[in-house]
């Protein structure tokens, strides 16, 4: 179809400022598959340091918000935490970067860049499997940024495989989390607005 | 950033001819936070009638593909046939039409319009909530089809409400997944390719 001249977000009253402000965000669920799951998640999740980020759970998920790389920082150390010897446990994440849609409330304190979490998860390098769904928005010729995702994991050796409407990779945990960080970093670098979907699964049961 | 011309999905010898196809597709993990979550997603896999879609499932989740309808058709089941009393049980879909960097492998059988899974879930109309993130690929202005998706929800007294990222909703469970299913067609109508992320959730224990 043909492109019509991309509006503000201004041209949109319900919409809001988000697309302003070099704020990175990540809406996420974490599923541990025990009976334990609500003791398991809100133990993982009052493990993590987020005094860098704004951090708030609703009914559905929890959502960061703060500088790419503090944000990825929280994360990492969520999924390490919920970590238990043979517990499948599955990270379902929306990370998001430019929405001309969202708004300027739930700010993080003022930014300095210090990762605080990282020290703290070294030597967790456990093997995971994940899926990821790269949507750069806005622009018509998107598919060269998703190919560059996938080529970002081969150079990565987390072994991209392409299913239908995702990748799936494998390798350590923390290097799974780097180089999903590092796509967001590359989509931002040439797109005003991008969605990242994955998921981050360990112990599956389903070795294929 | 300025809109280049869109390229044919042949421009990337790694992409596929999905595209090409009205094959809608979702990938999706289904999460029963429980010990027995393993009998419980293989039983509401088996019990779904999928004789009119291809399925297919991996290491992280499992793909259904065909007609929209009958995709739908197929995921409102598996999670109804997923439901137990007082069991808190979460979908992860993610429903794609018009890739181009799909292929054309996995084609459903040769089709027909029959709805076969609905009439077995008749009367039944327990609540979940939800939240969904709708992807419009390869436009600029993408943000009143996101608007749209939102008016859809009012309209279906689906109580939307925006939060960071996505549209939270609530209702009774097939009304939830006919809207989804309404938000497909609806961008199908208005953009070659899009995605379509979203969380179903039944017996939260946060209230919230």
């Amino acid at each position: 179809m043909p492109d019509s001249g991309r509006k503000s977000h201004r041209d949109y009253p319900w919409t809001g400022c988000g697309s302003d402000k070099d704020l990175a965000g990540c809406r996420f669920s974490l599923y541990p598959l025990d009976n334990r799951y609500a003791k398991i998640v809100l133990g993982a999740l009052a493990k993590v340091d987020v005094s860098k980020i704004f951090s708030q759970t609703d009914a559905l998920s929890t959502v960061y918000r703060g500088r790419l790389g503090q944000v990825f920082d929280c994360l990492s150390a969520l999924f390490v935490h919920s970590y238990r010897e043979n517990l499948h446990v599955c990270l379902e994440a929306q990370a998001m970067l430019g929405c001309p849609g969202d708004d300027d409330t739930d700010q993080p304190p003022p930014a300095d860049d210090l990762i605080v979490n990282r020290k703290g998860l070294l030597g967790q390098d456990f093997l995971v499997k994940a899926k990821l769904a790269l949507y750069p928005l806005g622009l018509a010729d998107y598919l060269p940024i998703i190919a560059e995702a996938f080529d970002l994991a081969k150079n990565a050796d987390l072994k991209p495989k392409i299913i239908h409407y995702a990748t799936m990779i494998e390798g350590p945990v923390l290097k799974v989390f780097d180089y999903l960080q590092d796509v967001s970093a590359m989509a931002q670098g040439k797109v005003s607005h991008h969605a990242l979907h994955f998921t981050v699964s360990v112990n599956s049961p389903t070795g294929k």
